[in-house]
């Protein structure tokens, strides 16, 4: 059977890079946030794990879109839907802040860009939470403006980001601290740039807000990248699952909790400041969590996931496998998976079924802490 | 150069459905409300288009997902949000329902399900309409539940849609008037089943909530459907565009407002009940519309569409082609176009840029109303 294809549309938006990356060898598209979002290349999955590991790629995310408040209200909104203490944030840096509603559960983990009091940036995973900010704006009638800027990022990723980026922007960009943005300079436009990104290779991510100087932008990194071995790429599923960066949508949905994510220290319940869920993470934090994101580790050398998949002990469901890989590092699979109390603790044992290449089999595994590397 | 294949995960869920349908001769996939949704078969497009308008198909819409919004503000809530006058709705009735937010803007554009004046089902197009209620409901303080029922829409579509549902389902589905939904039985399970569907050749939506109920129906479907020529299929793209079915994302979007997507039958502003954006669309409707959606006609065979293409009248940009596709029945290509003002009249001719086999080329056409057939 053959893989089904995309069929484009105007609703599945394409991307300013689009036409480059599809000259360059794309493979796979995922959709993301009403958007074509690179998925593989013609390199193998192996070829560009290593190859990130070692040298830089450049990567079309813009997918990963912006949803810009602005005005009087601005912070009290942005406050509202983060348990993550704001209240001493800083101008041009970047705060991972995972999104509840007023059940505790995640709407959406992302990076949250503050300009100043009054202008932010939330730099969403794959759902609609311009709506969800404008729902709650609406019926708490404050004075803001919510709108989805043409930003499209590009990352530079992996550890020859560095001198590649230095060669562009000049040498100041490696005083660019984690988590910190600032403009820069190249070839007379002005780019948005922060330390950041979807890997734990290194690098940065560039919020273009001029198709021109971005296309631009991404071809400099082509004309000079040779020396640096640059390639184009996309988020990695071995490198993000070896690193336990989590995906919304795949590892959280709207049945999760930050605590059973693992975001315990971006939940403060100890402050004055409000937020949706307060009371009921309060609650849950008091009474524990009954399942919990762990590293799954499988005897296998290959896995498929086209949705959850469960995990049994003593024939029963302990648990459901939500993204999985083969790793080249452990040579077996690794993967991320909600657990149910008690059997979220580290080696716990489990059983797969598994349709492999011959016939339905049961694999066995163990349970690990995240991230794997 | 290859088209490049979708990339699975459980952020693009699977339905109940797509190991069948792949089995079937899927070719292609689109993604709509995170789930994956069949957008072609082995069939070419225009032998499905006869297929459609002359026998029978069953489509896996499962990806058009359900709101649940219950409580004692439910009602409060679906009216808030869509300026169609709901106060005098039926129970078991269907009401397709521009939401809009409070400067008039379209978020969605469901069917909505009444059950009761404290159940509704929202059957979305493709926006997490489940955010927006979520926070709009929370900012309002609103008692409602709102929540995404696991809800698995089969549609059955075509002229011998009657018959084989019948066949089914008893002849007493043949008094399901159109827009009304009711629940019917089938070898031991019950169904809800609405006189509803994405073409204009006549159907149902089956809204299963079992799935092992539904693949029993499915399976059902094509044992005894032989005798009806009964297909796989899916949401036709040139059925729904010679039909003037909008759809969001591609059609529509949120810089667009009710009344110039010809909604105006489903906005009223003359009444007491309160909804988001009724002081702005009683402005708009004063000072008249800047722009409007029509049909366009244009001089060629093919086309490919993956994101707007400007349309000029005296080398000015007077609007944007949307969606298009080659009609068989007009042996042209024709498409729904946001127009500008004053061009939004019939007969305005336009000119068009495609890069056509051979070399860019400029190509004639001519607005005209929508729907086409």
């Amino acid at each position: 059977m053959n893989s089904p294809t995309v069929a484009k549309s105007r609703r599945l938006r394409s991307t300013i890079y689009s036409s480059r990356i599809e000259k360059q060898g794309l493979k796979s598209y995922t959709v993301y946030n009403h958007m074509l979002l690179p998925a593989g290349f013609s390199d193998s999955l192996e070829e560009s794990y290593y190859h990130l590991k070692e040298h830089v790629q450049v990567w079309d995310v813009a997918a990963e879109r912006q949803i810009q408040i602005t005005g009087k209200d601005a912070s009290e909104l942005i406050q509202l839907m983060t348990p993550r203490n704001l209240s001493k944030s800083i101008e041009g840096k970047c705060y991972y802040c995972p999104i509840v509603d007023d059940n505790g559960f995640l709407i959406n983990d992302p990076v949250i860009l503050k300009f100043n009091d009054s202008k932010w940036w939330v730099s969403i995973a794959d759902s609609d939470l311009l709506l969800f900010a404008k729902g709650l704006a609406i019926g708490k009638n404050f004075d803001v403006n919510i709108s989805e800027p043409n930003v499209n990022i590009m990352a530079v990723q992996g550890p020859k980001s560095f001198s590649l980026m230095s060669r562009v922007f000049g040498k100041e960009i490696l005083d660019l601290k984690f988590y910190n943005f600032k403009y820069y300079d190249f070839n007379g436009s002005s780019y948005l740039v922060a330390r950041s990104g979807w890997s734990k290779q290194g690098g940065f991510e560039i919020y273009v807000e001029d198709d021109d100087a971005g296309l631009k932008l991404y071809d400099e990194f082509f004309k000079i990248g040779d020396e640096f071995k640059v390639k184009p790429g996309c988020p990695h599923l071995i490198e993000r699952i070896e690193s336990g960066l989590l995906s919304y949508g795949n590892d959280i949905d709207l049945n999760d909790n930050p605590f059973e994510c693992g975001f315990d220290k971006f939940v403060d319940l100890d402050n004055e400041f409000n937020f949706l869920g307060k009371e009921k993470l309060k609650k849950i934090k008091q009474n524990g969590i009954s399942k919990k994101l762990m590293g799954a580790i499988i005897d296998i050398k290959e896995i498929q996931m086209t949705g959850s998949l469960s995990l049994f002990f003593d024939n029963k469901v302990i648990g459901e496998l939500r993204s999985a890989v083969y790793s080249p590092t452990f040579d077996k699979v690794i993967g991320i998976a909600m657990i149910d109390k008690p059997y979220f603790k580290v080696d716990q044992e489990f059983e797969i079924n598994l349709i492999d290449k011959s016939n339905k089999n049961i694999h066995k595994g163990k349970i690990c802490e995240l991230p794997f590397v």
